[in-house]
C-alpha cells in the first residue's frame, strides 16, 4: 500500500502526479488455478486440459487472458490506494503472451495523464498503464485504463 | 452454437464475413456470484458488501468489470464457434454501466473487419465487437477485440 515514495493511501487527486509508479506484491499462479478459472469462465482446451493444450496455438497450458486480468486487478487494488477505490471506466488491453503455470505475477502501474472533469469539479480521470509481469519480466498483460479519481472535496457520489 | 444464418461451428476464415453477427444465450447474475468473484479478484466494498455499497460511487452492489468480462468471455466461447477456439490478442474495453444483481446477461458479437496476416498465410485477425447487454438492453460492456482466425489449411500451431 505504498508507492515509490513510501506514501500510504488513501490518495486523492492532489496527491497524484504524472509519472507516479506503484508496484504490487507478487502472486503465484499454478495449473489448478488456471484450470478452475477457465472451467468457470473460459472453457477451452488450451486453458483447461494440459495434455490437449500441447497441440494448440499455445503449445501448453495457458491462462485465460481474463484470469490474468482478474489477478492483475487484485494486485492493483492492493497496490494503488486511490481514495474511494479503484473505479475503472475501461481501457485498452493487450496480452503479449499468456500467463503460464508457475508464473509469479506482479503489476507495475504508472500514471500517464490526469484530465480534470469538466462537469464534476474536484474529479478527474487518471490514465494509468498497468503492466503485468512474471518473475522473468515477461510481459503478460498491459492494461491502459481510465480511472476515476476524486479530490478531497469531490465526494464519492455517482 | 449457431449464428444468424443458422450455421454451426467450427468456422474457418473462409466462413467469416464482415457484418456477421453471433448472439449468445443468457446468463443470470446474482449477488452471491458478484460477491464471490470480487472477494477473489476485486475486493472493494462496492463489489463485496451490499450495505456499504450504498454510500459509494455505485450507489449499491455492482459487479467488478472483470467479472462482467469473464462472464462475457464464457458467453462468447459458447456463441462464436471459431475453429481452434477464441484466441484474443487484446482490444478496447469499456464498461458504460456496471452489471447488477438480477441482470440477465447476453453478448452480441459482430465482425467489424478481417485483416489477413502478412507473415502467416491462411491466418487473419478478425476485429470483433462484443456487446454485453442485460434484459433491459442496458449496455454493461463493449469489448472490441482482435481475434486470431485460421484458414482450413492454416493449422493451429503458434
Amino acid at each position: 500500500m505504498t508507492d515509490k515514495t513510501g506514501r500510504a493511501g488513501p490518495l486523492y487527486l492532489d496527491d497524484l502526479a504524472i509519472g507516479d509508479i506503484f508496484e504490487s506484491c507478487a502472486q503465484v499462479l499454478d495449473s489448478q488455478q488456471i484450470i478452475s478459472f477457465a472451467q468457470a469462465f473460459d472453457p477451452q482446451p488450451f486453458h483447461t486440459d494440459p495434455t490437449a493444450a500441447q497441440d494448440t496455438f499455445f503449445r501448453g497450458l495457458a491462462a485465460s487472458g481474463w484470469h490474468t486480468g482478474a489477478i492483475s486487478m487484485r494486485l492493483i487494488v492492493q497496490s494503488v490506494p486511490m481514495a474511494n477505490g479503484i473505479i475503472g471506466a475501461g481501457g485498452e488491453i493487450t496480452w503479449p503472451s499468456p500467463s503460464r503455470p508457475g508464473d509469479i505475477l506482479r503489476v507495475r502501474s504508472e500514471i500517464l495523464d490526469i484530465t480534470p472533469s469538466r462537469s464534476r469539479p474536484g474529479r478527474a480521470i487518471a490514465l494509468v498503464r498497468s503492466t503485468t509481469l512474471n518473475q522473468d519480466d515477461e510481459v503478460r498483460q498491459i492494461f491502459t485504463s481510465r480511472m476515476v479519481v476524486f479530490g478531497r472535496e469531490g465526494g464519492s457520489g455517482g
